[in-house]
């Protein structure tokens, strides 16, 4: 670990999530993080000072403006270099109402801190060596997750999964460049080192690690932002019933052993560890999605979206109005997955249920009652079957950052040029360059190397106190 | 300090905010907390069982379920007597995703914890004695506290301010009894001791001193509930700008510094320190609260409700509509605070001015533009001075609570009984029997007196994790 650079200035926020609760933490971090809370702080018992107490204690105190008691408190010490952010650190547990939580806030700013920026803390840990930038970023995730895979993903992350498998990648890239870079040196004596076909071997299998890398952002990011599912159909078919159900089920779920109402998220569901997004569901709410003509644009590009489409149709409706929508339909979805629901089938006798079956023998179609919550089970269990997403283990390194992607697209395109330009018997100093530029974006993963705005829109995305 | 009483269970919960924060924490509680937090704990440094660390340390380590880890924490200890409750007790911070949260108290549940009641670390604080009734009361009162002046009451009572007065008054209560059961201990002789008169006297001195606590109540509801105020006015006035020009202004202040938003406290705002509670102003809102005829139920039952009235005028109604209106207003609000608005005065010349002035020229109307935010300083001015809030000082004791009001009430009466007693002459038996009872009260407000349903009214208003 690199000795801790100490920012210029001591940061505080409050890290728990925001509102009342029992406790609140406040956290304070910095050079001078022990001697603001000195001036604020006095503790019950030992009349000692923050100073003098041992790292990883708490000690029972009170915090005081002008004399005027704000609240009893528990006073947790980091010393540097034993800390989140590796910088002196002390967090303070108050009563959780909002306005002891201001008045303390506004007290340490008036001692002396600085309100600290969203993911402020993080980034100092990044800075003082804590973690390099993907687990950084991992830690916003982490907090985010909500569903078992996400989590799982985040924590390896967190915990350096990735990183390792990066630095795998860049020891192997070093070698590869040593052989390179021998062959520039004796490159006036027009030497082609070793064959090149063992080389090539080698860049090979880099291109494919880097490639298995980028390939698994789909799957991450499936999983980070839930499956895109469209739900289309007529006007009056049941689709914002058949919405409701499903995301109230899925509440159901959450609020059970938590006693909390969860921030919500419009429109996700968790199914059997899958998270399904629906898109563009508001018109379906306002039912103003009139799908009367389905030529309309909207469902159009609701179906593009998708990667799963769930056509709602009304089982009370004639066979030829579903056949002339069928129509427009199966062509848009021939690369979806597509779910038939024959909504409303409680309303249909048996033949007619065939006849309708019939229709879509081979695509299996469903009859459900959003409504009287029938067969809605096996719709959930269709759902998770269409998901198609693999079993993860808590060694899978998958990508779920955009940026991770993008950079390792990069460092793909890179490598691909040298193996094509092993081939095309390029000389090695342009090789040379084409795996410095692939380490280099292999880099900026980790943050080995990074500007100053990347890092900015990195941090941005946190919550404050974190 | 009495022993802690080991509760039968080991009890968890969520401590902070519910939502996603930076961190979390979750409290356990009992005398298996520790034995529990062993079975999903692993230290990252020193491999030490938590039950050999020292009270009032923190170790860094993991949990984890079946082998797969959860999340990093931060374990904070606290050894039975000194913690909150008094028990042995374990808080877990965690990152704040609200899955995290949830897995780790599903964990704790597997391995032996109930989730514990609202209150409920609270509750056990009490029964072992770290903290009598009236104090385990301000705590959900400062919890709840979103004010200066609601803060410091509730940060009194929570010291124990209140029970000190009160365990004067038993003193002297107990001094006073002594006296009048020496005087029964000789009653056969047909004895009266000392002479009444100084009996009297301390009686009197008591039953002043109860009585004064009561009155301090409708201070104190005042302040922590907020001073009631009616807004009326004919449809069309601009109530509802008026309304929510004051709601906003006062959101604008709470979120400045915080970056989170609040539990919107519906209809009540801050000013200067002092919370107005609006009255019923959903109709305002929905703007069926049509006043054309001011004889109806709504507007007089809202005056009636109120300490202030807000008279809202369209200063551009004609003066024989403002003098009709007038005639039937007037006379509601005889015993109230009422504050006459001219809204709209933006649109009106001088003239006009002085002659609605004119008309109410003692009561000195506002003229004001809430769409313009004209003169809404001074309306802010005008309600600070209308609330007649007495200063208050860190040590003055005021009664907050119903539940203490209606003691103390029932005290007073008792009280009163005596000192009746002693003119009439009644036998020092009756009279003894009527100090006991007024002890009684006093003593149910400290909790040294508590029947069952009485702890399961007062715990079950705090929140979950406290």
């Amino acid at each position: 670990m690199i000795n801790p650079v100490f920012q210029e200035d001591t940061i505080c926020a409050i890290s728990t999530a925001p509102g009342v609760g029992g406790i609140a933490v406040i956290r304070v971090s910095g050079s001078e993080a022990i001697a603001i809370c000195e001036k604020i702080f006095t503790p019950v018992k030992k009349r000692k000072l923050i100073v003098t107490q041992e790292t990883h204690t708490l000690s029972y105190g009170t915090i005081s403006k002008n004399g005027e008691t704000i609240d009893d408190v528990l006073l947790a010490l980091f010393h540097t270099p034993h800390s989140y952010t590796g910088e002196d650190t002390i967090e303070i547990s108050c009563h959780g109402s909002i306005y002891i939580q201001q008045q303390i806030v506004q007290l340490l700013i008036e001692k002396g801190c600085r309100l600290a920026q969203p993911g402020e803390f993080t980034q100092r840990a990044f800075l003082n060596g804590k973690m390099d930038l993907s687990q950084a970023e991992a830690v916003a995730d982490l907090i985010a997750s909500s569903s078992a895979a996400t989590h799982k993903l985040a924590l390896n992350q967190m915990k350096g999964g990735f990183s390792r498998e990066l630095d795998l990648l860049r020891e192997r890239l070093l070698d590869f460049a040593a052989l390179i870079e021998l062959e520039l040196d004796f490159s006036e004596e027009d030497v082609e080192f070793a064959d090149r076909t063992n080389l090539k071997k080698l860049a090979t299998e880099i291109q494919k690690i880097i490639q298995q890398l980028a390939d698994s952002f789909s799957v991450g990011n499936a999983i980070k932002n839930g499956i895109p599912v469209a739900i289309i159909g007529e006007t009056n078919a049941g689709k914002s019933t058949l919405l409701n159900l499903l995301l109230r089920e899925d509440k159901a779920i959450v609020s059970d052993i938590h006693g909390t109402t969860r921030d919500v998220i419009e429109d996700t569901i968790n199914i059997g560890g899958a998270t399904f997004r629906f898109i563009d569901t508001a018109g379906i709410r306002d039912t103003t999605d009139i799908i009367e003509s389905l030529g309309i644009e909207r469902t159009f590009q609701k179906i593009a979206q998708a990667e799963i489409v769930l056509w709602v149709v009304d089982a009370t409706s004639s066979i030829e109005s579903v056949i002339l929508l069928a129509k427009q339909i199966l062509p848009l979805t021939s690369d979806k997955t597509l779910l038939i629901l024959f909504n409303k089938s409680d309303k249909i006798g048996e033949l007619e249920r065939v006849d309708r079956n019939s229709l879509f023998e081979d695509m299996k179609p469903l009859f459900i009652s959003a409504k009287e919550k029938l067969n809605t089970d096996e719709l959930q269990k269709r759902l998770i079957d269409a998901a198609h997403l693999p079993e993860i283990s808590a060694n899978d390194v998958i990508v779920t950052n955009l940026r991770h992607y993008e950079a390792l697209s990069k460092a793909d395109e890179a490598i691909r040029r040298v193996i094509d330009g092993m081939e095309n018997g390029i000389s090695a100093d342009f090789l040379a360059q084409d795996i410095r530029e692939c380490m280099h974006y292999l880099a900026e993963i980790t943050g080995k190397i990074s500007a100053n705005e990347i890092l900015h829109t990195i941090f941005r995305r946190f919550c404050i106190g974190k």
